[in-house]
């Protein structure tokens, strides 16, 4: 099954926009797990099993794992999810910008080694260098547009021809990069006015949209604004406010319980 | 030392502008290393030494690394780098490009897991996700800004207020993400007329320069436009057409051989 289809499986059967990130730090793992051979991916499998029936996608963020030479954990991590959960898909976040020669090896990277069904890219160098991952068909391949960060707009809202650059990587991935119809955009929940304008430019391509909790952005701006017509086209992003609801024994439960009233939230609003 | 200071004296002392790029593919590595317990290591230590007096730095390209699973070589390679050869800095090319928290994540794994001296990074996030690695006084920042494909084109080269988008980084890097002198861009040897824009921008600051060799710069042309009043400010990278020179038992020679040509020619125009 291809990555849009997954998600769309995962926003109609778990009437669920959620996606949790699973971006852990050994610093601040719960204590009783830190003796665990894989601390990491016991963490990781215990946010899973608790959260599995309330998400449509989780996103391993990968700069975690690689800091912490833990990228081992990531791979059990995605197995174990793609074993136990296999609807359920599994995005990357790894930001991959490179000449087309290296881009073929991390989409390589990303696909084979990790057995990512999606990831994210930087459009920074240009159309030639997404290639490598677009002509994956069943993957998603999610382009930085207009990312939650303060500093989003340095580059990103610079005009050009009458139009903002982030608009413009949207038009680009709506007309010349999606015919694999593979595409999705990185859109920031802090930002609901662009969520407005992009989606005004791209129809019903899916967004990932990361921002609420830690970065502030409102769910209820970010819901309203970004979603398309039939109330969905979203994958908001959740990763502190989640794994780190509790520290204690109880923190998948907690989890749990954030999930579910995330997944309420945004529902009210679609 | 810091990384400016480190890579002016390889300039000066061993008069010469050449970086080896240090990707290496387990498929292309001499048929006598691949029986080793670290081949790629094996591969790379036999470059180094075969050019170490040549080169100004050394530039893995970390992609090449992570599809082959294959991150402790590239440890052991600076390493190897840093005990044997200390006045060589070592660039590790990997494109990185998040968020502040995600950012520093990244500053992290490259400057203290992998010890590198130097970092590419791109810059379609903004400022504020390149703080992490700016705040590094003693290490070099090397910013995205006219790359060497064939598609840099369609973002660095669309036009707001009059000025192209790669010429709107150059200026932000000379006058705003510098305060450390320690930032670095790249520029390709593909596109000389861009290699002297830029230079007319940003002064003395150092370039890296990708793009000559298998995708086809010209070496004088990059020269003649990119190099400073002194005849200096750029690092210029050959990857495949040394490492793979002569693919036998004397590739190091080899090696060296096409690493000597390289410095020749290029001090020919400076």
């Amino acid at each position: 099954m291809d990555f849009y289809r997954m998600i769309e499986n995962g926003w109609t059967e778990k009437d669920s926009l959620v996606c949790v990130g699973l971006d852990p730090d050994l610093g601040k793992i719960p204590a009783h797990l830190k003796a665990a051979e894989f601390p990491i991916f016991e963490f990781n499998k215990a946010l899973v099993d608790a959260t599995a029936d309330l998400v449509c996608t989780y996103k391993p963020q990968f700069a975690h794992y690689a800091a912490q030479s833990a990228e081992s954990q990531l791979i059990m991590t995605i197995d174990y999810i793609h074993e136990r959960y296999p609807g359920i898909p599994v995005i990357l976040d790894a930001k991959r910008g490179d000449i087309g020669s290296t881009a073929k090896m991390y989409a390589k990277e990303v696909f084979e080694k990790f057995g990512a069904d999606a990831v994210t890219v930087n459009p920074y160098l240009g159309g030639d260098t997404l290639e490598p991952f677009l002509e994956r068909k069943d993957k998603g391949v999610i382009i930085l547009c207009r990312t939650s960060n303060p500093g989003a707009g340095d580059i990103q809202d610079l005009e050009t021809g009458g139009k903002k650059i982030y608009e413009v990587i949207a038009e680009k991935a709506s007309n010349e990069w999606n015919g694999n119809s593979n595409v999705l955009l990185v859109v920031g929940a802090t930002y609901p006015r662009e969520l407005k304008t992009i989606r005004g430019i791209v129809g019903e391509m899916p967004f990932l949209v990361p921002g609420i909790g830690a970065q502030g952005g409102d769910i209820e701006a970010a819901v309203i604004n970004g979603k398309t017509n039939s109330g969905g086209g979203m994958i908001i992003n959740s990763s502190r406010g989640i794994m780190y609801a509790d520290s204690g024994p109880d923190f998948a439960k907690a989890a749990r319980q954030e999930t579910d009233n995330l997944r309420s939230e945004i529902n009210r609003y679609r």
